[in-house]
Parts: C-alpha cells; structure tokens; sequence
C-alpha cells in the first residue's frame, strides 16, 4: 500500500537481540503538519523530551525509532545520544536536525549504543527505496506478539488520500499514554490547527481508553504526519470532508488500541467494559477504568470466573458515585446482578459461558444518571507475571 | 495471655470447608467503648452498614464475625442476615441486639447459610468459657496462610493493662481499608473521644500504609473495644498515659499490618518503600503508594530483578512533583539511581544481591523538599494470578 511521498525503512542495529529489527526511519518527501501527544509521565525520556521540543511548530519531515532501549532515566548522556542519532539521520537524509523526530521503546535506565546506531543509520537511509509501513510495525515491536497496522482510505473534494498507522503496546499500558507508540501518516492535505485538535480528540477515545496493567510509561507518543501530498486543499473543520478525515482517523486508532490489548502481555481475553447511567461520561470513564485495572477482577476473567462481585466492589471503589442498590450488571448480553444483588435461575451458568469465550463484554449500569463510557482491557495470566519477572534477564 | 474482662470463642458452622473454624465471638463482660473505621468502598457489605450504625454511639458489648462469605451485594436479604445474626447472638448472651456488632469475610454476592449460622450460634455462646484470641485469629482466615496476632502490655498510674488484636488480610489490601478485617480489646479504661481519635491515627500509620494488589473491599472493618477492665482511671488525650497508650496501639496495628503484606497472596517478598525529599508528607505518600501498587514493579520483586527504572517510572506517574535529573534511588543501603541516572561500578550487582532477600527496602530520594512516607507492599507473583483466578472454585 501506498502513502504518497511517505517512505520507509527499518533495519537490524543489534539493539535488541539478534534477527530482529530495531531501528527504523519514515520520511516524508516534503515538511509534514505534524500533531502529537506524549506521556503525562513527570519522568519523560530523553528522546521525549526532544520530540516534544520539536513538535511544537507544527511541523516535521522524518521519524527515526529504535525498540530494545527506551533511553530513559539516561539523563545528560541520554539526550546527548537522541540528538546525535537525528544528526546522523538528518545528514544522511540532507534535511534540518530540527525536522526529524526521535522515538525510542525498550528497557528503561541504559544508555542508547551508539556505536552500532552510529554503524545502521547509512543503511537505514538507503534502505527508504524499499522499505514499508509493515517493516516499521514490525521494527518497534518490544514483547509484543504480532505487528499493529490500520489503514483507511478517504476523499477530499474528489481526491483519495490514505490515513495508516502503526502501534506498538505490550506492557504498561494505561490510559494518559503507555509503554505505547503509535505513528499515523496521511497523505492528506489536513489544517495544521486543527490537525492538533481531531488528533488529540481521537487519541483521548482510542489509546486513552486502553489498560493493560495500569502503568503509564516514560516513552508513550503517538503522533502524525500529514504532508499533503494526495493533492487536496487542506481539510478545515466544520466542512463535510473534515467530519470524514475525523472519523476515519479515529477508527485507525480504535483499531490499533484495541489490536494493543488482544497483544497485552500474557493477555487470553479481550474484554469491553462499558458503564451506563454514571452520573456523568467522567464518572463512567472511572467506574470503567477501575474495573478494568483491578487486579481481582483481571485474574477472574483469566480463570474464566463470572465473578461479578469484584467488579461491583472495583465499581464501588472507584470514586464514581455509586447507589449499590440499582446496580446491574451483564456479561455480554446475560443479566446475572440487578438491584445489586444476583438474579436467580441460570444467570450464573450462563455468565460462565460468555467468560469461556475469547471476546466478551461487561456492562455496568449505574441507573443514576446519562453518563457512558466504554474501555477495553485484558485479563491478568500468569504469563503476564512471566514476562514482566523476567524482562530485562 | 489474659484481656481482663474479655471472652472469646470459635467454631466450625460449615461455611468453609469443613475442618476450618469459619464463625468466632468477642464479648466484654460489660459495655466497652468502641471505635471503628469501614472501607471506603460505596459497595458495603451489609454487616459494615450494620455495623456503621451500631458503632455510632461509642459502645458495644460483643462482636460476631464469620469467614466464607462476605455477606456483600446481597441486598435486603443480606440486611435481614447480618440482622438475624446479631439478634441469635444477642439473645444467647442475654445482652440487647444493639451491643453487637456484625463482621463477615469471604466470597462476594452469595447469601449466608443462615441455617448453619442458627445451629452453630448456642455451642459459639458455650465456648466463650475455653475460647482464645488465637481462636479468633484461625476463625477469620480466607486465603491467609497463617494466623496474626498482636499483643503489646502498658501501664497507667501503676495499673497494668493489655492491647491485642487479630487481623485477617491476604488480598484487595489496599489503602483506605482492605479486604481487612482487625479486632482489637484492650482492657484499659479510654476516654471514649480521645479512642476515636488514637485509633484512626494509628489506622492511618498502619493498615492505610500497605497494599497488596490496590483493591480496597466491601468488608473491611477494623474496630477496637476498650472495656476498662483493668480498673485504671480512663485514660485522657495529653497526658504520659496517652502518648503510651498511642505508641502501643500503633506497634499492635503495625505489627498485624506488616503480617498482612508478609501473608498477602502469593507474597514471596517483603517490601518497605520510602519517598523523602517530597515537597509534602502527602506527595511522598502518593508516590510511594504509586511504586507499591504498579504491577511491573511488582513482577520485577517477583523476578528479583533490579529493575529501578520501573520504579522511577512509578514515582513519575504518581502525580507527585518529580525533578527528573534530581532522583536518588536505593535498594536497601545500594544507592543504585543518582541524578535519574545509573551509577557505575558494582552497584547493580549489589542491587540484585539485595533483591534476592526475602525482605527488602527501597529509598526513592526526590531532593524537592522534606516530605517523607513509607508504605509496605509484597510482589506479585504466579501464585497471586493462580489464588484469584480459581477463588470461587
């Protein structure tokens, strides 16, 4: 698939273990709006730091990302190694220092190695004649399990252009942005101001409404680059192209954030968790959140219990105002609480069976008020200990 | 050990399985003043709703409590129980309904056998004659894997008195009340305002200082009965006996708070976490809970990995004021982190060698101001996933 005047690259630079890719480069033909947002962290890592300082005037022309280090907690040395790996690129590409962002994923508090980033970024370059999106989703993978892409095709005023993405996500993946990267190009001519605003609004309900394990990293960015080159006069809002671009915008997020917690470490489900009647969509939003960070309630979902109490306690502790009794709750479509008690007959046995299927929704109401929101999480497996007891040996 | 004035007693009423004391009584021979905190959770358990009530008048005379059966999200028909329960206990002991108090722990949303609470009530009242505080102990386990108890012995003006307590924890232990259940007697005479106000300053140092898995319950209670048995003269804020009486409460309910994280689910580590250096006593607190209750931090205990990173990351989200380029971390007495960065040598060698204890402390230094907490926490392990994924089965 082709993004007009997008290219790219990826190559092995023995970051990470041998045989994988880990380093990769996009470049856009020509200055690209860019929009990002990045971890609300208060220890951000250096290539963050970087990134967000040039970000700031709206505009960008190259991306390069490693996986296997996250060059964080690495202090004057760490941003001292992100502006020498955009130097090396920008030199190599003949564009400004300032034009190409730097991203990084991996193992937090070890120095980035320079020499062999040093060594890959010629052919990293090189490589922009016959590389893909599919090589850069597979290149910041961490321990993720499948690469992450989304594609979708749109028309402004007659002319197609192209909005795709990729994602990485795995661990410590929490609303505010996770261990998670996500990089969106369009070849759409997009408003530069507004470009900021639908891609925050379709951030705040794709990646911000994931959880895997409640930790928000020190690396999280997803950003975009729209360069314009599918030749359309750039989308404004409050036109019928604008309502368009937004939607099919956030349907690639959507499906890259919820591709990220099928992926979730050791996760064996995929749950939607929707709360109804909360007094406001921010009470819901908690009510939801709490639900799907609760320890309790993830380890039942792996051992395939319809344990409804313990989201009815999570709902309960979450902030949200709460009468327990109007609570009701369902497992897909299988009422098993109302009144906040169980509802008698075979609500159990049929609650158990939707927890043995891979996908499944629970659904929380409130009965308060008109408040909604819905959340997606995995479950918590021994798997998830596993890798995470194990990551760095 | 002897509590003048306190009776105890437990049997088996078969709501556990069987073999397992799961129904235990404390009464006082004459009305003693009470004080209690209950969680936080909007979703109470009917016995905390009763309970709630019941303690509001600074006194009781006798406390029920059962394991197996939390008596939440039971609605009205949970009311009618926890009721019925006071009320067989109460007319075994001849003491009014209001003087007892009702306390339940276990499995969520399921009614109580009431039919085996009414056989097991007349042989519970029997047994306060041979009954222990041990009993107590053994009778409001869950998961626990073993019995805590605490016992510490004071003077006022030369009269002798004694603070125990038992406690059940094991998982949703969490700040602001757990799935925690604490009784404590004393005999000493308190002046009943002064209890309420030492005992919810010695929960705050305590049991709100220690998590396990960050989910607060429905149930939990921790209450202290103060009969005055010992024959002092009521013991008065400002006074030597006080401050006493305050540093003795605080050990007994330290003491058991420490058991809980020592025995929370699947715990294979014991973990004291520090912040200084907070801008406020508040801020350390948040972030120190922040790295207690992050999984990956938790997993890497698990992993007697070193992973100081995770922890950083932790401090960084928790919402406290964080100078990046400012942080101090240490595992024990190894100052592994200095200025958000690695230090050299063999720190990380020494830091692993400390991560393979079974107990462990970790300093996080944020060098902003004076403010300082130390809350306590366990890892998280494959016996936690496998504790909770088939707790109903």
């Amino acid at each position: 698939m082709n993004i007009k005047g997008f290219t790219f690259s990826a190559v092995e630079a023995a970051i990470k273990k041998p045989g994988r890719l880990d380093l990769a480069l996009i470049l856009s033909e020509k200055p690209a709006a860019v929009a990002a947002v990045y971890t609300t962290n208060r220890v951000k890592a250096a290539p963050v730091l970087l990134s967000m300082e040039r970000t700031r005037n709206g505009h960008c022309q190259a991306l390069v990302v490693n996986s296997g280090n996250a060059n964080a907690c690495t202090g004057g040395q760490g941003m001292d190694d992100a502006r020498e790996t955009s130097r090396l690129v920008a030199e190599g590409l003949g564009i400004p220092d300032e034009a190409v962002l730097v991203s990084s994923t991996g193992v937090i508090g070890q120095n980035l190695p320079m020499e062999r980033i040093r060594r890959a970024v010629p052919p990293l370059v090189e490589g922009l004649s016959e590389g893909t999106l599919a090589d850069l989703a597979a290149a910041i993978m961490t321990t993720d399990t499948f690469p992450k892409m989304a594609v979708r095709e749109g028309k402004a005023a007659g002319i197609p252009y192209v909005i795709a993405g990729v994602a990485k996500g795995a661990g410590m993946i929490m609303p505010n942005m996770a261990t998670m990267l996500a990089f969106m190009v369009t070849d759409a001519a997009v408003d530069p101001a507004w470009l900021q605003q639908v891609f925050r609004d379709a951030n705040d309900a794709s990646f911000n409404i994931i959880s895997v394990d409640g930790d928000t990293s020190t690396n999280d960015t997803s950003l975009i680059m729209a360069n314009g080159a599918a030749g359309n006069i750039p989308i404004r809002p409050g036109t019928p192209e604008s309502a368009q671009f937004a939607e099919l915008l956030h349907e690639v997020l959507l499906t890259l954030a919820k591709d990220i917690v099928r992926d979730g470490e050791g996760a064996t489900k995929f749950v939607e968790i929707t709360v109804t009647g909360a007094v406001s969509n921010a009470e819901a939003k908690q009510a939801a959140m709490a639900v799907a960070n609760s320890c309790l309630v993830k380890t039942a979902f792996f051992g395939q219990d319809a344990n409804w109490g313990r989201i009815l306690a999570a709902v309960g502790y979450s902030g949200a105002r709460v009468d327990q009794d109007r609570l009701a709750l369902r497992f897909d479509d299988v009422l098993i609480a109302q009144d906040g008690v169980l509802v008698g007959g075979d609500a159990e046995a049929r609650s158990t069976a939707v927890l043995h299927k891979k996908e499944f929704a629970v659904t929380v109401d409130l009965r308060l008020g008109d408040g909604r929101a819905t959340v997606y999480t995995s479950d918590l497996s021994y798997d998830y200990v596993k890798i995470n007891a194990d990551y760095r040996t």
